[in-house]
């Protein structure tokens, strides 16, 4: 990390020319040799580059960290890279992804459209990744054959990361040329997700001032500010639903969720041939799947169980410990349930997400997607209880039926009493509700949360490759004074370039979902909760400035090279946000019937609560919410935008040529518009030209008969006139009559 | 109509060859000539004929009714009719209608598909109505220039309609070859209605079955039997959903919806070069049209306004006259309001709706869907008001609040004092809710109006074709002894059939909206309001057997042909079904909570009653419905279905051909999966040498002898091994210190 972190605070790029060039590396791979395994991995070993020549990738092999191998990889053959190029980008056509079909001649395509890096990476990484039979080397990390594999990643394009990192720490908005830049380093899988954060956080510049302005003149619990935040989410939901779409165009990416990765960890019953294309397709009974699905009910209901019932009963205690004990230590005692809950619940996080993962491989999925978005479902439901519900507690339990409950408090009182002085009664004090405690809840998670998230996800991790590697280096040192005693010493020109390879295969793995996770989960504050502490939206906005940046640094700094995967939307994160600002409607409404203006009785619980107007609340909220939300997709789907601009161009010129190709330059003028066609001038003299044709070897039908008593347009003309003339005079007379 | 009757009774189709042969005709134009405006008309029937003659018709000219002149058209140019079919053709492809190209030999092209009726008559259609720069003939029936055309309509196949109303009254199931022969004949817009009503009917059976047992063994307003019914409307709505799309697919149209028919009537305020296309659009501002779109607020509420204060009138009269007054004429008079009802909700409705027309003129679309879309919208709420609101009246009003209300009914006591002896009061009795009227009002809708309303739309217009008619003989009869005495009798061997041509010009155009309507409005009754008499959907089931033949015989006798549009779904309607659906979850709930399980206290009215618990049951009842709509959408997304098929191999089918013509036999097969690609096999000498080559002309720089030092694969394998044997002497002597 030396390295890096030297070449990001100096300005001269040529300081560590390790950084400055990958070598025209692709792919390295880290080839993990545990002791006593020596002759597995040796053979292994062979078959991975084996396995990489064969589908035309050149290596090369160098030291690694002190137990491993590093493997470098090149596509050596640029035939070989343009033809697999050229297929690919025809497969999105097919697909319509691509409007324009790439010209026939490969060489003459590729010079109009270069070959991007990322769309590079891409396929090297498929072409390493994807099974034998369809043309790939098979080689799937840690798993099976290749659990010797670690990691296959791409190098960092450091010259890049620094720019990025610099430009970024010195301006507001990301504008459409960084995400562009993000898009040909990252993928647009990366690339969607600071589109997003992009977009939300302009979005927050609203209710950050609304909120402040409400905070100001309006108070907590306002009517009117519920009613614009819910306004808010719901155009935000659906701006973002087309800017989406909108972006896909842009990018070119379209529809590319269409065309499925197969997952290599899909495991089949059976083969069929399919009906339809005659190939053999993998089977899995769909019975089996929705059987294990199914046990996500359990799960479901196991987070709620287990994760609920520690906050619940951290939650009580804190209540006991606040609000009715009286005795020695309070100040102390008082950060008990924080404790536990601080520590708690991450590990029980851990462990539930790795049930989650293990639930998810259960259903089998045949696509990384369908994967993907059944992952993202569970983790959705994890975090929203770990999340929401102390809230949840205290808005709709706590405070409403405080009164009721609070004599079973007692129960920690008659336990306590047990490990002090015995006989002797606690002292307590009389129990009352204290209205603020939402307020403070909801300032925790929204401010304090959100700056320990940050100090944990970038300043943690640091800290943590920091004193694991000086460990390693110091067992290294220990195990070996010479580092490498290998017959390989690393060539004097490479060795900075090594050693910052060796430095990058360290890192972890840089994961989108954590990140989408993050702002779906303060989306939902915002939606669901902000109605109690306006400032909300402030706080967000600030927090969402650093976020973006250290998302950045964590990309370029703390985690491997992503693989520059594309994407067509947010995936499963747009479900949960939808479900968020609909959920937003109930809470606000009820939360403001609950607390509007001094509902507080003289105990601190609201008084004249009646179930009836709080269920009216609700429905209005909810009802109010999909009329708006209806109104307002109306609206978004009404307006123009670039991305669908561009495509009716694309189209446009698409169809103009395929028509002219077709039909010739003549016709394509008038067909080019929606409801083409042309007449042809047909004059009257060929039209009774034909007739008399048609009469002169007429067999005297009926039917030919009929079409010949009028020989062309004039004839019929003279003859209609005189039937109106007879018409009119019937007409005439019958009125004189 | 004689003729056709006798045709349809008969079972020889020699019998009147009249009907047997259509003579080739593609459209009639029914011309009217007005008395005293014989010159126009005579000039503009000159337009009329060249305009044809332009476009490639040949034209005849016959005699029509008393008034009016027939001109018979005909496309007469076989190479122009191909051409258009090919172009039209050709776009539907362009528009991702066809997923396969037509073959660029257009001859070729139309052997293998060939000009279908329903397409040449479409093509017809188009080129008599379309604007003059789009190349069509610019007739538009009774506007501007063309006024005195009264109706473009094509000739019906008698000998089709007769098999067909013969087949259908014999069997009770209509099957998918049922469903192609009208889409043949009438296109596919009117072959989604029948498609439509088959669906719903054969959902019909469930709720027929399951009504009946729950109306023996549950009784009214059951929990189970609401909630049963609801799930049974959100399956057969999703079901249909994806039966429409299915449907599209298999009979070629999906998407046609896209490919969007300018309205002739479209008012533009400017033109504008499109920045995408450069052709000149009309633009009319949508500000403007906004405005006018706001109309249809106060519309609305006029609507409910005039209708709910007739309504609400009537029924307080009713009520007044069969719950509280004892008078004489007792009997009589409770007709009073049902005659007033009777007499004024249709010219009301006949009123409304012809504002409805208005306002959709007003607000000027550019396209058919768009009008027709924006009207059904309309037409759904004065439906919606007249259809249910008498219903909502009793069922949220009348009973729940019933007692409050009775003493504002005195009013109708002391007008109606007015009008009697002076000063001795009125008999009354005690006034009492009495609880059977929603059930009688709920049968008198789903039986008794659904009666009435099949005996209205085939009766009546039979009457009152055989009435006109016969008045209009007699009329003709005085006039002029001899019918016609023009200059050009009908000849011989074509008077029945310009008979029959003069009739079916009589008649009227069939709109399907209409159709809708009613079906629309059934499928209401049974969501909204069937847990009061379950035995609805047996009624309906019984109704819409002979609604299917007799919308047939309407298409048949009754109407002119249809023009074959083609349409991709049942439109706007599909939106109503959806808001029926949906709103049967809230009315149940609440029906069921009001009325279940004898509330119903001493006086009539329910008892007990708590609003918490009604909010409760409708805000349970609503989300249940949510859920279970998300659910089904899901499986039913899930379900494999046959139009989806055959696309899917169309298809594959398409790409299969495409990569063999781009990149030649060899790579095709490996790359027609979804994860296409294929690996060269390089061989591992092949790559050596490549690596040597490169060493040979190499200049040295740190990159080229980077990717040197290890000449080829073997050299590789060579020294991993070695530094595997390393990394794992290294890792085992730590070990043993």
């Amino acid at each position: 990390m030396a390295g890096l972190k030297d070449m990001y605070d100096s300005t001269d790029p040529k300081k560590d020319p390790g950084l400055s060039s990958n070598f025209g590396v692709d792919y390295v791979i880290n080839y993990k040799v545990p002791a006593n395994e020596k002759t597995e991995a040796e053979a292994a070993f062979v078959q991975l580059i084996k396995a990489l020549a064969d589908v035309g990738f050149a290596t090369e092999v160098r030291n690694g960290d002190s137990d491993s191998v590093l493997v470098f990889t090149q596509i050596v053959s640029e035939k070989l890279l343009h033809k697999q190029i050229y297929r690919y980008r025809l497969q999105d056509w097919l697909y319509g992804v691509r409007t324009s079909a790439p010209n026939k001649d490969i060489a003459k395509h590729l010079e109009e459209e270069p070959v991007t890096e990322a769309e590079r990476l891409r396929l090297a990484y498929l072409l390493i990744t994807k099974s034998k039979n369809e043309g790939g080397a098979g080689i799937a990390a840690k798993t099976g054959q290749w659990k010797y594999v670690d990691s296959i990643f791409p190098l960092h394009d450091h010259v890049f990361n620094k720019n990025w990192i610099k430009e970024w720490s010195t301006k507001y908005k990301l504008e459409d040329s960084d995400l562009d830049q993000i898009r040909y380093k990252f993928g647009e899988q990366v690339a969607f997700y600071f589109a997003f954060l992009q977009s939300y956080s302009t979005f927050l510049l609203f209710p950050a001032a609304f909120g402040f302005g409400a905070w100001v003149l309006l108070g907590q619990f306002s009517w009117f500010y519920a009613i614009v935040n819910s306004l808010w989410s719901v155009v935000f939901f659906e701006y973002w639903k087309v800017k989406e779409v909108d972006l896909a165009i842009q990018w070119g990416v379209r529809g590319v969720s269409k065309i499925q990765q197969p997952r290599p960890q899909f495991q089949f019953e059976s083969e069929a041939q399919d009906p339809v294309t005659g190939e053999l397709v993998k089977v899995y009974s769909p019975w089996k799947r929705l059987q294990n699905q199914l046990l996500q009910v359990p799960f479901a209901l196991a987070c709620v169980a287990i994760l609920g019932s520690l906050i619940t009963v951290c939650f009580a205690i804190e209540i006991f410990l606040t609000e009715v004990y009286n005795g020695p230590f309070k100040q102390y005692l008082t950060f008990v349930p924080t404790i536990i809950l601080t520590a708690l619940i991450p590990t029980l996080s851990t462990i539930l997400t790795g049930f989650a993962e293990k639930l998810t491989h259960l259903e089998n999925y045949e696509t990384e997607d369908a994967h993907k978005a059944a992952f993202v479902q569970k983790i959705f439901v994890l975090n929203f209880i770990t999340s929401y519900l102390g809230i949840f507690l205290t808005a709709f339990v706590y405070v409403p039926f405080g009164r009721v409950l609070a004599p079973y408090l007692s129960i920690f009182q008659t336990t306590a009493q047990r490990f002090t002085t015995a006989g002797k009664p606690l002292p307590t004090k009389k129990f009352d509700i204290n209205p603020d405690r939402l307020t403070k809840q909801v300032i925790y998670f929204t401010v304090t949360a959100q700056i320990v998230n940050l100090v944990l996800e970038v300043v943690v991790p640091y800290v943590k490759r920091e004193v694991f590697k000086t460990v390693k280096d110091v067992h290294t040192d220990l195990t070996s004074s010479k580092k490498h005693e290998s017959r390989y010493k690393d060539p004097e020109e490479e060795k900075e370039f090594l050693a910052r390879v060796r430095n990058e295969a360290a890192l972890e793995e840089y994961d989108v979902t954590i990140d989408y996770r993050e702002m779906i989960v303060q989306f939902g504050y915002l939606s669901l909760f902000s109605v109690v502490w306006p400032l909300t939206g402030c706080s967000f906005l600030a927090n969402n400035w650093i976020e973006a940046r250290s998302d950045a640094l964590k990309i370029a700094v703390g985690s491997r090279r992503p693989i520059p995967w594309r994407a067509d939307s947010i995936g499963p994160w747009l479900n949960s946000l939808a479900f968020l600002s609909w959920l937003g409607s109930l809470t606000s409404s009820a939360l403001v019937y609950l607390f509007h203006n001094g509902r507080a009785g003289p105990d601190g619980s609201p008084s004249g609560i009646r179930a009836w107007a709080l269920l009216l609340s609700i429905l209005l909220g909810e009802h109010i919410y999909l009329v708006v939300q209806r109104v307002v997709r109306h609206v978004v789907g009404k307006m123009d935008r670039p991305g669908l601009q561009k495509e009716r161009a694309e189209r446009f010129a698409m169809r103009k040529n395929l028509l002219q190709e077709t039909l010739g330059q003549d016709l394509t003028e008038e067909a080019s518009g929606p409801g083409f066609s042309g007449g042809e001038k047909i004059t009257r003299e060929a039209l009774e030209e034909e007739a008399r044709r048609e009469s002169v070897h007429g067999h005297g039908t009926r039917e030919e008969l009929f079409w010949q008593r009028q020989r062309g347009a004039a004839e019929s003309i003279q003859i209609g006139r005189s039937i109106i003339a007879d018409v009119a005079g019937n007409q005439t007379k019958t009125a004189k009559k």
